[in-house]
């Protein structure tokens, strides 16, 4: 995992501004490197794996820096964001030049790579302005939702496991199918940790998305459990700064309901999925990835 | 070039999202599209050029939203700028859809297509920010401006230039160098235009690159040809929002200096250079392109 952090640093040196790898040196690399992880598991021989998943973690990186801004986050991961440190604008600079950065590493791949990596971000992009618009109402469309994170969370998730899967010579296919639905649950549990988890573990106040308009699959689900005078005050509280016993009576309808365990079955049953897609390759790794994620405490 | 429209049209209704299009279909249409001419008059024959001139005209739409945004615009050429209208966050979030899905289709071109163009992006946003750091105090390098212009506004169109030419089966090398010094001598007829032109033929105020802080070319040229009291009060005037008065001094001081002349000397040699890397290809295309550029009223 160093080496990547090494790669994508000598980069960004290859630029030759020195302003921009003081900035770059700025960005925090704390993340869990999840689509890294996976493109080593899979590319396993592979003497580009670490040059793709530096890549990839570029455009990850370049993602959230913009998601920052236009969310307006004042933190991520529970540091000081870089939007909020260098202001919007140098944000906005820095995801361009990672983003183009890691396009222009990515075009000395074959073009089956290439193209599977940058579909993906497109698919992101737009993913992201989707994100934003279903933020804008009190969205009860299960469909949209699922389109959405598959955009914008799945989408590169997947790209990484194709592109690693034909690196390595295996079908692209079935490890696509994989990183798909792990992306899904990965989602998926990053909405339940939203609302189960407390501040600390995640970095930024609990039940944080529904304050910003996001209605995640465990609010989807409450909403279609509610009886219709239920359902009514639920949307009174869209959005607004909750106080604590508006914070507890959803999280109280949630377990009446049967919320949170619903939607673990459905991380679950999209890790199923995923396992199930690459069964014939008996990857411990790529099995573990999926235990991990889905057997824990919530 | 109603045919690179439609295609970049088509690229965006790809992606699957409604608000996209919706959101795209205001974006100003309204430019001179010198990337693509320059690509139609090199790749005369492929059947691929309006593919990749649609692809550039993204890439630059992008990179205009982005600046747009990051120099707080609120108009472009001549119009309300779209940041202005609908937003800095949609401005950036349509900068990266653009983006994005510019670099998916450029992955289906042979890699020597696709890395001079990635490149190319690559400079460009590293040239956006040595931009924004060069704004932020009274340079004097002429080295750092060139450099800085070659990335900011000549990368894009010295590799339209040369993508074609790889396309059309020519040398590459020699087109490239062609639209590197045509892109050098278009933004110093730009910073020229700056100074000379009325706001109505800009769309914007004259003299308003001094005092956003950008020491264009004939800043440097008026500086250096400046006594020490004038070098001394010209400072004073760095970044102000300038009387009459003082615009005026500015102008005369160019004047007495033959400074405008210099510049348009400097472009004029740009352009030569240009030239001479094709002559041996005798595409009257290309010269007027030149001509059309150099040889006007400033």
């Amino acid at each position: 995992m160093e080496n990547i952090d090494k790669l994508m640093r000598s980069f960004i040196v290859d630029l030759g501004e020195g302003d921009i790898v003081s900035l770059y040196d700025n960005i925090s690399q704390q993340g869990k490197k999840l689509r890294s992880k996976l493109i080593f598991e899979i590319a396993k021989t592979s003497r580009d794996a670490t040059k793709l998943a530096a890549i990839v973690e570029m455009i990850h990186a370049a993602s959230l820096l913009h998601d920052d801004v236009i969310d307006d986050a004042d933190t991520r991961r529970g540091e000081e964001s870089f939007n909020a440190k260098f202001g919007d604008k140098s944000a906005i600079m820095m995801g361009d030049i990672l983003y183009s950065a890691a396009f222009s590493k990515l075009s000395e791949f074959p073009s089956a790579v290439a193209a599977c990596v940058s579909n993906a971000v497109a698919l992101l992009s737009a993913g992201e302005l989707a994100d934003v618009k279903l933020s804008e109402f009190f969205n009860t469309d299960k469909n949209r939702y699922m389109e959405m994170i598959y955009r914008k969370t799945a989408s590169l998730i997947e790209a990484s496991a194709y592109a690693a899967a034909v690196l390595e010579g295996f079908e692209g296919r079935d490890f696509g199918i994989y990183g798909k639905n792990l992306g899904l649950a990965f989602q998926i549990i990053d909405d339940i940790l939203d609302i189960t988890s407390n501040d600390k573990t995640l970095g930024k106040p609990a039940l944080h998305d529904f304050k910003e308009g996001k209605m995640t699959l465990p609010y989807l689900y409450m909403y279609e459990a509610c009886e219709e005078k239920e359902k009514k005050y639920m949307t009174t509280l869209y959005k607004k700064s909750l106080n604590s016993y508006e914070k507890d009576w959803i999280k109280n309808k949630m377990k009446e309901y049967g919320v949170i365990m619903r939607c673990i079955k459905e991380a679950r049953n999209l890790g199923g999925e995923a396992l199930g897609a690459i069964e014939k390759y008996n990857m411990d790794g790529l099995k573990n990835i999926i235990r991990q994620m889905v057997e824990r405490d919530f």
